[in-house]
């Protein structure tokens, strides 16, 4: 995210862009515009007059009020209910509008999959790319331009004559030192190249694509607006720049971005439909579900996708979104499967298949890695919240192409000498998963071959070996390795490139869980006499399985930095579909959750939606302080009495002076200054726009025409100017709570119901409003932050 | 459930049992008791009064107060924290209270799985028990019995020496019309003893019993109490008859009642931690753990059962509860596979493995069993409710324990001859989904030798074949089951035994899936040239799967029944761990659950609930109605103004008249008879215990003492009795909705905050109060049906 150019948004004012979620934003292009957007009747206008267009919209930077919102869609849903009685096409409609919803998750796991597809063969495409080229056509990538090679081994095929290294291609050489120095420059251009492309598009086209995405969709999802940032350009500049960015070789994931890059697909779709695109809470449904569907397109994990949507991201996730989510995330899946990007018919990406179980003595060291996990995640977390601030308060700030140049270079001239960091994330963690069996070419099965033990193991192939030294070679590329990826990722995350985390954080743990696996592995084979080996590490056994330490690993980290418990588990499941390992893994995210948990409760996506400011309501956490809605109520005990609005008595002029002498985004309407009873509630949006409306089309509307929100205008003298009857925005049932309602009760009501503000009444009386930007400075306060932080309405 | 047993209590109060939540009631036992339990502090009163015993405790059949509850959780979780900065034993009392949850979740998972084994085990038993008897031990099972026979072959070891049947027990016969006679016999006398015992042990120790107990506790969930339902009485017979009546052959099947037994168990666990005994918010989120482990053990699916609890039966379900039921179910399941119960090592009840995968055109067939099964589940909820409630209406429900004889001796005499309806609901799913094997001996294999058609399938032994006789007899058995079956099921599931629908329901759809996996089967292998067969269905491929058919089905027909979706592809996911056939699983269960609901919105489950008219607020349906809070609130119109007590000016015998003269639960406080201004809510039951203990502890409180609900006692003529001051008893902060707000919205207040009543105010003044019953009358009304049949408070 951004924050010098919201910053600059909120100061200056200078970059609202045109149109509204309506048009779905073209942020950073476009003028200033009006702000008011043609949408249709709302229950608040009455439906015998003319709506008056705007009102019931909401501006940039705002929150929704979901009971208001859901209230007019169950309004929209009853009316063609009843229309549909009376005409065939009316019948119709109303059937597709039952529909409509279903469809529309259709056409979400399409667009999404069919993205995913492409995105995974651009990156591979373009992966490849820094290393070679392919002679048969540059648009080939390593694998497949060896396809139609003869060779049939999986080495040998690896080096067939079509596909030529730049060193080849420009010298000559394949072999020796300047072969190498030349493939190693063109490593470092093309990096540099991609990651120049994809930070200069994003600061051109698109500024709200850069990051992974998710806690700006969590304050979304939460009821906030952001204009713009699920809109077509986001979208077009992200999957681009996600490639380049993935190609580049920078220290990020694509999986974190394809859950924007699916909300994004989500939201334009919305527009196909009146029902999505007029309802800020439906499209939030169907927000939530594509966030399924991004994690099951990240991870061909449709299950786990769901799971993470509603754990992780989703504030409002009904029911009927369950289904919904579940049926567009295989949707999605199989939209994947068929365009098949990882070329092995195989839905996940990662497909792990072990061949031993696991004994109950090995979840001390599953438990290790929880630990290590959790201490990696909470640390991970200072480390970048720390390097995040120091980018806005600094200098450092203002050159985010520099930024992304140096860190792009420095990771690509670190990363090449070392075949582990070379290789993609992905790549690397399924290597990291892999459970050698014996014909295993890969230098982490650099076993000794098991001729020389054959008398002890027979009949049992895979059983432990001792290490050999290419397993040696490994172990230590892959411990600089961990040193070098915990350290590029603190600075990664965060810059202005499309970044994801998840394959970066479960990259650390698959690497230290290898580590350790292989150790416990070799401990085990040189000491099957101790007694906590004994009886099921005999000698020529296949008892322990440095790939499901690996995958014990990555859980653990992942689930340090983002705190996911259930959901990780489900995505892991998935990968493997074997039951027997939930419980390693459960062990370990939980070990880690509980231990980042001791360090700070916020994972990594709350750690950024709290730097940023956002309005968001946590809803895991309680609220512990015993305050009560008195306390947090404005106005407070020295500040003046609350501006509120009498239900008649009052001129257009005087209404308009007390609007523009504050700044609140409503007035409770009351019944007289003197009694205080409350009758309504009032939006400063709405109550503008239709004095505006009126004194353009509705004559004899002057300053001095009394504002009247009763039912029945009162008499008034015959030469008064006609009255201005603005019932019809005037919200009747406004939500209040008593003075004396605890704060936590308060909180819940805010949390549960999705509201924008409560009024605070004693004994019957109006006393003071709360709003939710109230409830997080009153939050800030309690946790000693500085409540100024919450930026927005 | 009881009915006439449940209208007996209401009617003549007699059977009110002793104790209460707190002493795990022992229901049908003990005499009437005050009501009053010994709870501690809760917020509405002072903390530096002596607390009055019983204020804030609930009485049975009422429906708590969520908020209330919750915040008092809140209240006692602040105090530990505040107290444990002071001494080293509170500190450590505020760590063992944060961990209490896991360790409850542990407990309760440990004791359901160990309880799910015996079940297991004890039925296996008794099943086998109703054919003969082991020579070595009448304890064995017949499996069980010839393991330690010297034959090999499945077939073989099935006959072995030690186990006779009851035909060569008694007469010595092994073959002939004769020993079938007698064992016929004897299947029957058992299956009458068996039944016998069901239900009188459940008449005469715990009516709670019956049933399969997930309408009550989806009631419970929603925040209702019935005490003794989950008591330690309940589980003991419960867990005992549940065996019998699995035993005795009639059509049901043990799963939903093991969500019973979970949750008795997590009850009665409740009482070991105070944080859960004292709360009722606290146990709810334990019971929905606990229904998530049910599942989890009935089909050795974890993650269904977490699924199975949001979904189906949960009402507040926070992530804390996602994350505890999680861990929970994967307990209780290794519990479970450690007591091995089914004998094969593997966690899931039904283990299934296909070999071949689907094709495209095969969701034709598919969606048509999801409309068979939807049809089936609509036609037996109708069925099912029409019986229940003939039997609540004639005289048929005076003689229950005929009714289970007359019923179990039925279907063991038209069980028997078939073998398919002879073996267990289970062992016939089981043998449904299997794949056939060349080497399977079942009839359901009974396909001719490929030897005949080997030129053609060279190498792929498990191409499609043409049937033989063998299957052909098969299928008519099959046919004649499936008849059966749906007939008995629907008067069985109801009847005064444990019965669960699951095993039934699924039996169903999986015999109407074989039956038409193995038509398509025949008519690929016949006419392998037609245009939809082409190309993937060539002669001598393994093309169609009869077992995915079966599976299939009986995830179709279970979903027409309860209208689980998502929670019941993942069950059937977890069975075959492929992520393959989600799409298959998924087409039928929609389209079984669109078809089932158009005949009519709920599931078995909901249908139930209104039969016995608990007062359950759906959570799933939208309320559509545009009625206003005034429409629905009382008094009406006509009646006489609403009850209300004023802050101060009345005596304690004015009240106490006010209290007996009318029977609401509550009475909202205002400031005076004239501004009707609103203070606070007083419950009607902490009203009169107040006042009780005031008079008997209190000097001077006659009923000529004024009752003081304010802050400062007025001041009083100085020879006027001492006030009887009770605000610490009253609500300061209740809810209120304005007359204009609409219904749907209200409806939405009270199922997301749990609320019990609601008050209704115009222009700050109090007008009327809505209750939950008040609303779920009014949606009776709406649906056209009797506002009367909701029952309680």
């Amino acid at each position: 995210m951004d924050w010098e150019y919201w910053s600059q948004r909120l100061v200056e004012e200078e970059l609202v862009e045109n149109g509204g979620y309506n048009e779905y934003g073209t942020s950073g292009v476009g003028g200033r515009a009006a702000g008011v957007n043609g949408n249709g009747p709302t229950k608040l206008v009455d439906p015998l007059e003319d709506p008056v267009p705007g009102v019931g919209t909401y501006e940039d930077f705002n929150t929704i009020d979901w009971v208001r919102e859901k209230s007019k869609d169950r309004d929209r849903h009853r009316e063609i209910t009843s229309k549909s009685r009376q005409s065939t096409v009316a019948l119709l409609h109303s059937v597709s509008d039952a529909f409509s919803g279903w469809l529309l998750m259709l056409l979400v796991g399409l667009m999404s999959g069919a993205l995913a597809g492409g995105i995974d063969i651009s990156a591979h495409w373009l992966t490849d790319m820094k290393e070679g080229v392919c002679l048969n056509g540059f648009w080939f990538n390593h694998e497949h331009c060896c396809w139609t090679s003869n060779e049939t081994t999986f080495q040998e095929r690896d080096r067939c004559p079509q596909w030529k290294s730049w060193a080849e291609l420009i010298t000559g050489a394949t072999e020796g030192p300047f072969a190498y120095i030349v493939n190693y420059l063109m490593y470092i251009v093309w990096a540099l190249l991609f990651s120049f492309l994809a930070v200069t598009l994003v600061r051109a086209f698109a500024p709200y694509a850069c990051g992974s995405g998710i806690p700006e969709i969590k304050t979304i999802l939460s009821g906030f607006i952001i204009r713009g940032y699920l809109g077509k350009w986001t979208l077009i500049i992200k999957t681009i720049t996600l490639v380049l960015a993935v190609s580049s070789g920078l220290s990020l994931g694509k999986e974190g971005p394809l859950v924007h890059v699916a909300c994004c697909c989500a939201n334009i779709l919305c527009h196909l439909f009146t029902k999505y695109r007029k309802n800020e809470a439906k499209r939030r449904e169907v927000l939530s579900a594509a966030a399924a569907v991004g994690v099951s397109v990240a991870f061909g994990a449709p299950i786990g996708g769901v799971l993470f949507s509603l754990e992780e991201v989703s504030y409002y996730f009904p029911l009927k979104t369950l289904w919904r989510s579940f049926f567009a995330a295989l949707v999605a899946a199989f939209t994947l499967r068929s365009i098949n990007p990882f070329g092995n018919s195989r839905l996940v990406l990662f497909y792990v298949e072990f061949h031993a179980p696991w004994h109950l003595l090995e979840l001390a060291p599953f438990i290790l890695l929880g630990i290590f996990g959790g201490l990696w995640g909470a640390l991970f977390i200072r480390a970048n919240i720390a390097w995040c601030r120091r980018r806005k308060s600094t200098r450092l700030g203002h050159y985010p192409i520099i930024e992304v140049l140096v860190v792009a270079g420095f990771t690509a001239l670190l990363s090449y000498p070392n075949s582990y960091t070379r290789m993609s994330g992905a790549e690397l963690i399924s290597e990291l998963f892999n459970d050698c069996s014996l014909l295993d070419s890969s230098q982490l099965c650099g076993y000794q071959q098991p001729s020389n033990i054959s008398e002890t193991g027979v009949g049992n192939t895979l059983a432990d070996r001792p290490a050999g030294p290419g397993l040696y070679t490994a172990l230590w590329q892959l411990a600089l390795a961990l040193v070098f990826k915990m350290m590029i990722t603190v600075v990664t995350f965060g810059m202005k490139v499309p970044s994801g985390l998840f394959i970066p954080s479960m990259a650390v743990g698959a690497i230290a869980g290898r580590l350790l696996g292989v150790g416990m592995e070799q401990l085990a084979y040189y000491n099957h006499d101790w007694i906590i080996f004994k009886g099921w590490c005999s000698p020529g056994a296949d008892c322990i399985t440095p790939g499901l330490y690996a995958m014990v690993g990555a859980a653990a980290c992942l689930g340090g930095v983002t705190r996911m418990t259930v959901s990780l588990v489900v995505i892991m499941f998935e990968l493997t579909g074997g039951l027997e390992y939930i419980v390693p893994l459960m062990a370990a995210t939980m070990t880690s959750k509980w231990v980042a948990d001791a360090f700070g409760r916020e994972g990594i996506y709350e750690a950024h939606i709290r730097l940023n400011g956002y309005p968001f309501l946590e809803p895991k956490e309680e609220f512990e302080h015993n305050s009560l809605a008195v306390d947090v109520m404005r106005p407070r005990r020295a500040d003046p009495a609350l501006a509120v609005l009498t239900q008649e008595g009052m001129t257009v002029g005087e209404v308009e002076s007390l609007v523009e002498s504050t700044h609140y985004s409503g007035f409770p309407v009351v019944v007289s200054q003197e009694s205080q009873r409350l009758v309504g509630f009032v939006l400063r949006r709405d109550l503008l726009i239709s004095i505006d409306n009126a004194r353009q089309r509705q004559e004899g509307v002057v300053s001095a025409s009394q504002v009247v929100f009763t039912e029945h205008a009162p008499s008034q003298a015959p030469d008064a100017p006609p009255p201005l009857r603005l019932r019809g925005i005037l919200d009747l049932s406004p939500f209040t709570v008593t003075d004396h309602t605890p704060m936590d009760i308060t909180v819940d009501i805010f949390r549960k119901l999705g509201l924008r503000q409560c009024l605070v009444t004693h004994n019957g009386r109006l006393l003071g409003i709360i709003t939710k930007k109230d409830i997080l400075k009153h939050m800030a306060q309690i946790a000693n932050r500085d409540p100024d932080s919450i930026l927005f309405n």
